[in-house]
């Protein structure tokens, strides 16, 4: 009886689940179709798969150029061919530099000459494969051969300059050593560059990824002492891909720029390296102690300089062309194969690149199997799904941004969205990109289940979020698991169908319980990954579940998920994040005028140090917004004018449909401004952009963003306008999607 | 002309600043004899003798009971006779350990013995004293020989043992390690033992005072590897002096508690180590990576233990009474005798003690030498002064405490305030005591001039908050010159004075700019002093500018300016703040119950690291506070009746001002409870005392701040009504003030 009652309950339960279940896109005649899919495509997830894959792929160093690197790429164009795909190698031939000759010393009293170099480790299997193995550089660098003082610059971002400033410390003529992090690393020599700097250096400061984080590898992930981060120094923000290809493929034959006319190839001789060699060279520092912030965790007093003693970098590349291979495997649609989605994740690391790329792979492999298995079992996707893995794309996004510019027309035309990973850790999942698919990221969330707890992922990010919030935000967020998603800025393959073409995209991957110090170092290997950052790839799973399920949902989707509603909302309050940043700066210039007229820092300051007064600022003026303005009154009504119309999308007309989703996936390209930001013209975006001096952190409304945070107030205006017009060509496309429901 | 103009400007600004002035306390009368008085005193203050003076006071260590301590009471004693003092020593007999035998060893594997030794230094002069020097430890320690695994408590505070739960670590049977700082060391070793440990390390952390703050001596000023901090672990929130006559003089008949009967000395072994012997001390340490708060400067992964291999501690001690030898000057006043200003400093060290104690003390006696040259001149106080240097401050403010237990009721009857200095150095003014005279050391503050920028010390501290404010705080502050003055907790001789009779206190010094680590070490020499802290004495002659100039006007005032409504708002924001501090309470404790019951926590938390989930608090009570919002009210009335009553005080009877200043001076004694704290008698001020869990730092509203932060709620009520009962008491002190007038 007992039972009885309970199966009843359990099955009117279920019964009334799935019919209450609502997927943003789908007729709700189609839901419980694409849900049972979906069951299927969860229940042949394997993590075993991921296991052998990421063992062969990690086996050698596999950089752009290098033999596996093309030996990968092969073996992945096979499993997709298994798989059911239409699989070619796109090659593109590109400029990759690698290092010819490299030497760093300290000379002076106390003169000391720099490993660079990465030692093997029994531990590690594939730590010791010398011969193979990218030496530690940053590519793009200059070649040069300098001597000159050192000055230490903290994250050597434009602030850190201000910071020196006012200490009396000029970097004009010196080398510079900068720690890693707290901006993309390009932007360390190019802000060096701009000072004057002839020469730059960037450690990895144990406080950031060493043993102040956790034990260092082989105990624990964290960066040893001699373990270096590689990287490129290309200067992305003005733009990514093969510098002398700019804005077209760089085919076999393709025209190129002379190599000095490549204006973002770094302009000084840059190296990175660790932080056992950068202990001799900040202990030679003199001058002040640095402020608090600057310092890392390194057993010694850090003083900003100049050093006493000289420091000689002399680094010789080979500029080759090397050839690089994507795999681009399509699967066409049954019913739209001119409507395509897209997943990538590259395949290309600096070394064995285990975490970065392969754990990403593994995953999109994986999605790309059990689609392949089930198109075989009768359910092929209605719209065309494409699988690349690109190469290159560690020095520049040279894989995915050749071949973005050399498709450019037909993957305007076609590209439904492109879904991004870059690696991927135990942990909690994070989504930035397109706000547009806000809403349903938010459903996916909810209906992948996190290996860990069993609750969904979307729950468990919650539940995160909570618990590490202030008791102030707690309050707020509480009960509200509606997860934003973060804007996109650059350091992934997403750059050039996002920002260059304006096609909707997003970064998907898990993280947060992985962290280690293996970062593109000889270290970030298969022993590295497996013991710390995924054992047993339960979230590699994961998160081919969370991108699989994405990709099949805007594969079959009935009409194309997009809620531009909340793109619109997104600006709205990025446009009001202008405003008060802009009314707070001037608010702070007067204040600081004033203080520094009434001779307060003067007066504060330790007059045994000799440190200069700040100087007054030019005040700031109101900026005329109502360009802007006007213009979102119009798309905000324009977009919910759409959304009204499509509140019963089974009513839709269905000879409509196909109209109506290339408007739909198209709207976002209407954000583009054809000749792009101030000083770099790749970029065209209006909403998204890399900073031009922050490098991967995202600038919303970028042009008026930097041109206030520059105190280009002529520029910034400009762009008011411009970011006007752009609004206006994006509200009248959403109109075309309003008129043709009518 | 155009000089002659200047001139007659200048002349007419002179005499119109002049007649402008007002001296609180002052009729107008008598306002520029004052300032002539104060302006030959400034003219006389020497900076040579403070150097000479120091280089006396610190040729060899002078702890309590060494033959230079006793030396030094007998130097000062001759000079203060010499300048026309009425001088004694007043000499003690207290309870002073010192260490027998010292061990401390890491057993297993890798096994150290701590050296538990400062190395002498040719560039300090008198650090090679190793046969004088008090070795390192901690006094008030227990006797013991323990062997434990160790565990890292972080600062060894109650809110670090909640994050040790989190961890699943517990500290019973195990020896604590915790970093210096955060509290008041005795703090440590009590919280540890209460937690079941029976052993306690404490060392001094390179991120606090070493190479991490800046270079080490003898290149800089900050810690050595091998520097260790002395320092007394009497649990002195409980009751300070000889712990075996609490609340009376340690005479040499008086009665004693048995050693063992005395709650206040530690109960577990305690010593303090360099970070040199605290780094393979931590190195040994397993289990989980401490948070990020808890890091430290040196090179290694910070992890809570408890470590595998054992450590064992053995300490023995001499538990000896010394004599003690306060010097007493005193210089009885023309008109009112019976009406004492007091002013003190230390005068042991616990080594050669240049900072601290000797940089305040000299100042003193160049006050004290200053006033007796003046008097010579005729120019006698008109009330009496006193001048004292303090024999053993360092263990446990033993000089002060026995002499003002022993003279309770004479300073109670007598004493107009006390005002004490502790160290000084380079920087920024700062005061801190009882509020009714804030108005009054905010006009000495604007009197003294800084002798690094010309300008008053208050412009210079003003200049400072503003230029290190946030700018949101800049907005706030500036053109607001009057300066709040600061809370007294506990760590220097106001201690008994103060927080025991309820006499007017202030602590006053200079700092910010002679920063280093030499606190409590061999390094805190002359050698240090004069090269770091203060070169030339600049600031300990405007240190004995401000203090001599507030003994000065305190002994000289016609009515003693003493200003109880700006006491009386003070206590009305400490009332809010703990309104709002329960507010919050609650609303945290809900939220934060919430999560528990949700599963948030569990959910959030990385499952291989085992933690253990928050427990669930009991809601926080609606305390019922009306008692004293009633008794503000008439308070608040009455001291603004006062106010206006002394509007015109030249215009007061003169047979009344002796009854009125008594009133005036004895008014915050009124605020004492008899039986005093909860579980700590001897403290009786209902307004001000040092943290029971936290030492140095003080708890304005004590008794009902601690009830609340201990969820003790029925204390905290109780304590509610006996606060506002002595309110009521104070309120009626300032009607008779009231009364006298009419």
């Amino acid at each position: 009886m007992r039972i009885l009652f309970a199966l009843i309950t359990c099955i009117f339960f279920t019964l009334f689940v799935s019919a209450q279940k609502k997927l943003s896109g789908f007729f709700p005649a189609n839901t419980q179709k694409q849900l049972d899919y979906e069951k299927q495509f969860d229940a042949m997830i394997s993590t075993s798969n991921q296991d052998v894959w990421m063992k062969f792929l990690t086996s050698r160093p596999h950089h752009i150029g290098s033999e596996q690197g093309k030996a990968n790429a092969e073996y992945m164009a096979g499993f997709f061919k298994k798989w059911g795909y239409e699989t070619e190698l796109a090659r593109y031939d590109v400029l990759f530099p690698t290092p010819k000759s490299r030497s760093l010393e300290l000379l002076g009293d106390k003169p000391y000459k720099a490993k660079l170099e990465e030692p093997s480790l029994k531990e590690d299997g594939t730590s010791g494969q010398k011969s193979e193995q990218l030496p530690t550089y940053n590519a793009y660098s200059a070649d040069g051969d300098v001597t000159a003082e050192l000055v230490f610059v903290n994250r050597g971002i434009p602030a850190d300059y201000e910071e020196l400033e006012k200490m009396g410390i000029s970097v004009k003529g010196k080398i510079v050593i900068a720690k890693y992090g707290g901006s993309w690393r390009g932007i360390k020599p190019k802000v060096a560059a701009e000072h004057g700097a002839i020469g730059c250096l960037i450690y990895s400061d144990p406080k950031d990824d060493g043993y102040v984080e956790g034990d260092v590898y082989p105990k624990g992930p964290f960066r040893p002492e001699q373990g270096v981060q590689r990287g490129s120094v290309m200067d992305m923000p003005v733009y990514p891909g093969d510098p002398t290809t700019p804005g077209y493929g760089s085919t076999k034959d393709a025209k190129r720029l002379d190599r000095k006319d490549a204006i973002n190839i770094m302009k000084i001789p840059v190296l990175p390296i660790s932080y056992q060699d950068a202990l001799p060279l900040l202990a030679a520092l003199e001058g002040p102690v640095v402020p608090d912030a600057w310092k890392g965790g390194l057993p010694l007093t850090y003083h900003a300089g100049p050093s006493k003693a000289k420091v000689r970098l002399a680094l010789q590349f080979n500029w080759d062309i090397k050839p690089l291979y994507n795999v681009i495997a399509k699967m066409k649609g049954e019913q739209y194969p001119d409507e395509w989605v897209i997943r990538g994740n590259h395949h290309d690391g600096w070394v064995n690149g285990a975490a970065d790329p392969v754990s990403g792979l593994v995953a999109e492999m994986e999605e790309a199997r059990v689609i392949g298995e089930l198109a075989k079992k009768g359910m092929k996707p209605r719209r065309t799904i494409v699988f690349c893995a690109w190469d290159g794309e560690e020095p520049a996004l040279l894989g995915s941004t050749e071949w973005v510019e050399d498709h450019a027309d037909e993957l305007q035309q076609k590209t439904v969205a492109y879904l991004n990973s870059d690696g991927n850790s135990r942990g909690f999942v994070g989504f930035s990109g397109s706000h547009a698919l806000e809403q349903f990221f938010n459903e996916i969330a909810t209906d992948v289940t996190d290996p860990q707890t069993g609750v969904s992922i979307g729950d468990r990010r919650y539940a995160k979020s909570l618990a590490d919030a202030s008791s102030t935000s707690k309050a707020k967020m509480m009960g509200n698991k509606y997860m934003k998603i973060g804007a996109l800025g650059a350091g992934s393959d997403y750059s050039p169908f996002f920002q260059h073409l304006g096609i909707p995209s997003a970064n998907i991957g898990f993280g947060g319980e992985g962290n280690g110090g293996e970062y593109h170092s000889i270290y970030d290997s298969y022993d590295h990954f497996t013991k710390f950052k995924d054992p047993g790839f339960k979230y590699g799973s994961a998160l081919a579940k969370t991108t699989g399920r994405a990709m099949m949902r805007l594969a079959n989707a009935d009409i194309l998920p997009f809620e531009y509603g909340i793109l619109v909302n997104t600006i709205s309050e990025y446009m009001s994040d202008l405003r008060s940043m802009t009314d707070q700066m001037r608010i702070d210039t007067d204040i600081e005028n004033k203080l520094i007229k009434d001779n307060i820092y003067d007066l504060a300051k330790d007059p045994t140090l000799g440190f200069a007064t700040p100087k007054a600022k030019g005040s700031v003026p109101y900026l005329d917004f109502s360009k802007i303005d006007n213009a979102m009154v119009q798309v905000k009504a324009r977009a919910e004018s759409l959304k009204s119309s499509l509140v019963s999308p089974e009513k839709i007309n269905p000879s409509k449909i196909v109209s109506l989703n290339k408007i739909l996936f198209q709207a976002e390209q209407q954000l583009l401004f054809a000749k792009g930001l101030p000083r770099r013209p790749w970029y065209k975006h209006m909403i998204y952009a890399p900073g031009f001096y922050t490098g991967y952190g995202v600038k919303t409304m970028p042009a008026i963003r930097e041109g206030i945070e520059e105190r280009n107030w002529k520029e910034a205006q400009e762009y008011i306008e411009i970011v006007a017009s752009t609004l206006m060509q994006f509200s009248e496309s959403l109109q075309r999607g309003v008129d043709i429901l009518k």
